[in-house]
C-alpha cells in the first residue's frame, strides 16, 4: 500500500470521545433478540414492503429513461418495516446467508462518509458473522485496479464519526467509460461481489444508476446500491430528503460566516465576500443564509430564473452597499454560491465555448485565440486572475472547476471599479468601499460530522445491507420522516437583512446541550416529508376498505362511493400534463 | 448614534446559554462576606503587596527607558492578595469610594475583549454602587470624540461571555500623536474620569504606558490600566503569561487547519498552504502547530535568525515536497504565519523602502519609479498580486498591512515554478504539484470566547478596578500561574511530522467536555511561570531568616552564613550584563 489510505489514527480527547458515540437505529432496524433463536440468526428481522413503481421527477423524460433504462426503470420503491407491522403483502426476509459486498467512496469528501461504511459492517455482521465487506483503497481507482482493505472493527476504531474519507480515499469520482465500467465488472467478478456499494453525490449516483443496468443486462449477479453522501445537498428530490454532510457542513460555515458577521460589527469597516463549496445548487449558501443572517445571498436559481447578467448583480450589489452608507455603515456580509459563475447565462456560454475547445483538444494558452467574437469581448474584459481559472480544465462530470474560480474575488473587483466610479463622478458620496475575499469549503468539509450526520449515514449503512439482503439492484438507500417535529415557518427578511445588522451565530459545532441536535434549517421547513405523507394517505386508504367491507350500511357505502368518484376525477384531472410540469421541490 | 455599537444582540440557543455562564474569581478576589460590615463596605478586602522596582527585559534599555519615562519607570509590582495572607507589609484597602472610570477599545478585535469590561463593571458596582463605567463608542475615534455609553447590566447582558468588540468597536485604534493625546486628556477630565482602561495588544499598551507618563507630568489625575488581550499572543513576557483571545484563536484555528489535514489525506492531491493570522510574531502558527501537527510550519523567528532568504525558504519547501513524492505523497499542510514577509530580509529591506517612500508622501502608483536598483530588481521579480500588496500603506504601528499580503500565494506560486522547473529538468519525476491555499484570521477572531478567555478576561476586569482602586498609575492588569498542573514536554518531532502524515485534531470548539478545559500548549510548558517562581524563591528567603534567629544554634548559622555567600557571588556574576544580553524568552 503506497499511502495512508486506512491506517489507525491518533485521536484527539475529543475525537476520542467522539468515536464511542454509538448512533442510534429507527425501531425497524433495531436487533430483535427473539425467544426462536432457532428459527432466525439473531439479527433483525425487516419485512420488505414493494411500493408503488417509480417514475421521473419530470414526467417528460420518463420514456427516454426507460428507454435508457429498460431493467432498472420503475423498480417498486422498497419500505424497511418491523417484523410485526401489519402491511399485508410485506414480505420476511428470514434468510442471511453470508455475503460479500464492495463499497468505494466517489466524489467530494463529505464529513459522515465513514459511517455509511461501520453502519454497513455492523449490519453484515450482526445478519452473519461470515459476511465480508471489502473497502477499496484510493476510491474508484482502487475499484478499477481491485486494491482492497478488509474492513473490520479494528479497522473501523479509529474512523467511527470522525470526518474525511481517509479510511479508503477517493481519486477520480468517475465509472463512466466503457474501460471503467469493465474494469468495475471485472473487479466485483473477480472478488465474488454480491454487492457494491457507491457512496457520492449527483453524478456518482447516476454512474451508479448506469452500473447497475450494464450489470443487469451483462447478467453480473453484482447488485448495486448508491448512497446519497454529498456536502452540496444537491441529491435532494421527493424520496431523498437529506444528503450525509449536509448538515456539518452548514454549520462549520455558518459559523464562521457568523463569527465574519461579528467581525464586521466591531470594526466597521469592510464588506466581506465569502463565496461557498456546493457545486452548482445553492443549498448551502442558503442554508447557511437561514443559520446566520448576513446582509445578501445571491442564489445562483435565482440569478438563472432571472437571467441577471454580471452588470445587474454588480449593480445590485453597489446599490445595496450605497444604501447602507446612507445609514453610515460601511461593513457587511455577502455569500456567494461557488456555482454562481455557472448561473450567470454571460459567463456560462463562456465557459461552454471554452470547455468545448478543450474538447477538441486545444491548449489553455491558445484557447482565447479561438473563441467566438463575442466570447472574446467578455475574456478580454475580466481581470486577468480570472482568466485563467476559467481556462482552467473542467471536471468529471464536465462542469467547471467551481472550486478554483474566485468568483467572490471578481465581484469584490467589480464592485470596487464601480463604486470609485460613483465616488469620481459624485453620485456617491460615502467611504472607500473595502472588500475581504473569503472561501469556505475545504476547512469545513473534513470536520468531525455532526450528531445528524452520525446518526443519518450510520442509518443508511445499515439499509445498504437490507437493500442487498432482499436482492435489489439499481437503488438508493435513504431515510425519510428525518425532520424536526417542530416545523419553523420562514420568511422574507431579505430588506431587514440587507439594512440591519440582525447576524445570528450558532456558535462552534457542538456535540453536547444547545445545538447539538439542531436540525438544518432545510430540512425543517414544512411538507418536507414526502414519503411519510405518501404513507399516510396509504392509511386513509386502507382505513376507508375496512370501513367499506361487505355487510356495512348503504348509506356509509353511497358516501364512499360518492366521495372517491370525486377525489378520482379531481385527482386525475391534476396528474395530467399540464398540472405536473412543475418538480416537486 | 449612527451605528449599531452597544445595541442588545439576538442570542442562538448556545449564545444564550453562554451568555450564563458564570467565570470564576480566583480566591483573593472573591466576595467575603464579614462579619463586622459595619466595617467594610460589603466587597472584597484586597491587600497589595508591593513587591520590587520593576526594570526592561533587555537591561540595556533601561537607561534610556528611564529616561523616557522619569514617573512611571520602576515602579514596583503590585500583588493582589487575600486580605487574610500573611505577607508583611502589605497594604489593606479598605477605602472604596465611588470611582468614574472610562474603557476603550484600541486594536483587532480579540475574542474575550467583552468580559474584561464585564468583569471591571461587576468590581466597580461590588465594591461602591455609585461608582460609574462608561465605555468610549467606537474606539479611540469616540475616545477623542467623548461619545460614551455607560455600561449597565442591562446593556452587558448579551455580551457577556460573547466574542467580537461590537459593544464599544474599535477604529483607530493608535493614542499617539499631540492632537490625540491632547483630545485624550481633554476627554478624560471633561468626563471627569479617575481611571481610564485601555484594551489592546504591543501598539496600544505602549500607547497606553505613554499616556500614563503624560498624564503623570500633567498632573492629570486620571489614572491608566492597560490590558493585555490580543489574539496575535505577543504580548507575553515574564509577567504576562498570557493574552486574551489567543487561546480561542488557536482553538478555532487548529479545528480549521486539522480539517483541512483530514481533507488532504482523504484525496491526497493538493498541498494546502495556511497563512495565519498573529502580526510579526509567530506564537499562533506555533501553537496551531502543535495542536494541529501539519507537515511543515515556517515560523518568522527562525528566518530571522537564520536570514533565510526567500530562495532559500522556497527550495527548503521544494525539497519537501521532493521527498514527501518519492513516498507516493502528492498532498500536504504548510503553516505560514502573517508576518513571515517582514522575518524575510530582502523582502522587509523592500518593504522599509516602500514605506519611506509613503512616507515622503509617494503615492502608491509611482513608488515603484522610486526604488533603489536592488528593491527595484526584486520588486518586478515578484508576480503583480504581490506587488500591488506590499504598496499598500503601512498601518498605525508602521509596520506591512500583513492581513493583505498572501504571502502563502507567492509561496505556493514559487513552489510551483520550482517543481515545474524540476520536472522539465528531469530532477523531479513525480505527479505535478498543486497548491490551495487559505488565509485564516477573520474567521475565527469573532469566535465566541473559549472557556479559558471568559474566565481570565473577566478576571483582568476586576484586576483593573484593584488597579485603580489602589491609585495606580501606568499598570497592566495580569494573572499569574495560568499555566495546566500537568506540564507537557515538547519534543521536536519535525521530520516526523513532515514525512508521515500524524495530523492531530483537537475538533471544534467546546465548552463542556474533553477539550473544553484544554490550555494552549505554549502556556503548558514548562518554566513558563516567572512569578510563581519568584515567590517560590521568596518563600525559601523567609523560611532561612524564620530559622536564623538570635538564639539559634552556632552550627546553622555558620552553615546558613557560608551557603548564603556562595549564593550571593554566583548571582552577582551571573546578574552583571554579559550573562544578561539573552532575553528571558
Amino acid at each position: 500500500m503506497d499511502s495512508d489510505y486506512g491506517l489507525p489514527r491518533e485521536l484527539s480527547d475529543l475525537q476520542k470521545e467522539r468515536a464511542l458515540y454509538q448512533p442510534d437505529l429507527p425501531p425497524c432496524l433495531q436487533v430483535l433478540v427473539l425467544p426462536s433463536v432457532d428459527l432466525f440468526e439473531t439479527g433483525t428481522t425487516v419485512r420488505v414492503d414493494f411500493g408503488d413503481g417509480t417514475t421521473t421527477t419530470d414526467p417528460a423524460g420518463a420514456h427516454v429513461i426507460s428507454q435508457a433504462f429498460p431493467h432498472t426503470y420503475g423498480l417498486p420503491l422498497a419500505h424497511f418495516l418491523r417484523a410485526t407491522s401489519k402491511v399485508p403483502d410485506a414480505q420476511i426476509i428470514t434468510e442471511h446467508p453470508p455475503i460479500r459486498v464492495g463499497i468505494v467512496f466517489s466524489g467530494r469528501q463529505s464529513p459522515g462518509g465513514h459511517n455509511v461504511i461501520w453502519g454497513l459492517h455492523s449490519a453484515l455482521k450482526i445478519h452473519n458473522a461470515k459476511s465480508i465487506l471489502l473497502g477499496f483503497l484510493g476510491g474508484t481507482d482502487g475499484l478499477f485496479a481491485q486494491k482492497t482493505l478488509e474492513i473490520t472493527d479494528e479497522v473501523l476504531s479509529s474512523y467511527k464519526n470522525q470526518g474525511g474519507y481517509d479510511l479508503l480515499g477517493r481519486t477520480k469520482d468517475q465509472i463512466r467509460t466503457t474501460e471503467q465500467v469493465n474494469a468495475t465488472m471485472a473487479a466485483c467478478q473477480a472478488l465474488k461481489l454480491d454487492g457494491l456499494v457507491i457512496i457520492g453525490g449527483v453524478t456518482s449516483n447516476t454512474d451508479a444508476a448506469q452500473l447497475a443496468e450494464t450489470f443487469a443486462v451483462a447478467k453480473c449477479t453484482t447488485k448495486v446500491v448508491g448512497v446519497p453522501v454529498t456536502l452540496n445537498g444537491d441529491l435532494k428530490n421527493q424520496f431523498v430528503e437529506a444528503n450525509v454532510g449536509f448538515d456539518t457542513i452548514c454549520k462549520v460555515n455558518s459559523q464562521l460566516i457568523s463569527n465574519v458577521c461579528t467581525d464586521a460589527l466591531s470594526a466597521e469597516k469592510y464588506y466581506y465576500f465569502i463565496r461557498l463549496m456546493g457545486r452548482k445548487a445553492s443549498h448551502v449558501a442558503l442554508e447557511c443564509a437561514l443559520q446566520s443572517h448576513p446582509n445578501m445571498v445571491i442564489l445562483g436559481e435565482e440569478v438563472s430564473a432571472s437571467k441577471l447578467t454580471f452588470f445587474d448583480i454588480t449593480k445590485q450589489l453597489c446599490d445595496a452597499v450605497h444604501a447602507r452608507a446612507k445609514q453610515e455603515k460601511y461593513h457587511g456580509v455577502v455569500l456567494i454560491p461557488e456555482g454562481l459563475v455557472e448561473s450567470i447565462p454571460e459567463l456560462y456560454a463562456l465557459l461552454q465555448e471554452i470547455h468545448g475547445l478543450h474538447g477538441q483538444g486545444i491548449s489553455a494558452d491558445n484557447i482565447s485565440d479561438y473563441l467566438s467574437p463575442w466570447a472574446s469581448a467578455l475574456f478580454e474584459f475580466l481581470p486577468p486572475f480570472i482568466r485563467k481559472q476559467l481556462l482552467l480544465h473542467p471536471e468529471s462530470d464536465d462542469s467547471a472547476q467551481l472550486s478554483q474560480i474566485e468568483t467572490e474575488k471578481l465581484l469584490a473587483y467589480l464592485v470596487e471599479a464601480e463604486m470609485n466610479k460613483r465616488l469620481k463622478e459624485g453620485t456617491y458620496k460615502g467611504k472607500k468601499f473595502n472588500a475581504i475575499c473569503h472561501f469556505f469549503g475545504y476547512q469545513a468539509r473534513g470536520s468531525l460530522p455532526s450528531k445528524f450526520d452520525c446518526d443519518y449515514a450510520y442509518v443508511l449503512g445499515h439499509i445498504c445491507y437490507h437493500i442487498l439482503a432482499a436482492g435489489l439492484n439499481g437503488y438508493m438507500a435513504t431515510v425519510t420522516n428525518l425532520k424536526s417535529p417542530v416545523h419553523r415557518l420562514l420568511r422574507s427578511n431579505a430588506s431587514k437583512f440587507l439594512i440591519e445588522d440582525i447576524y445570528r451565530n450558532p456558535g462552534p459545532l457542538q456535540f453536547d446541550g444547545p445545538g447539538a441536535d439542531a436540525k438544518t434549517f432545510t430540512l425543517s421547513v414544512e411538507d418536507q416529508d414526502y414519503m411519510g405523507r405518501i404513507k399516510l394517505l396509504q392509511e386513509y386508504l386502507e382505513k376507508v376498505k375496512s370501513i367499506v367491507k361487505p355487510g356495512c350500511p348503504q348509506d356509509v357505502l353511497k358516501a364512499a362511493l360518492s366521495s372517491m368518484a370525486s377525489i378520482t376525477e379531481v385527482l386525475t384531472v391534476m396528474a395530467s400534463s399540464s398540472f405536473n410540469s412543475q418538480g416537486p421541490l
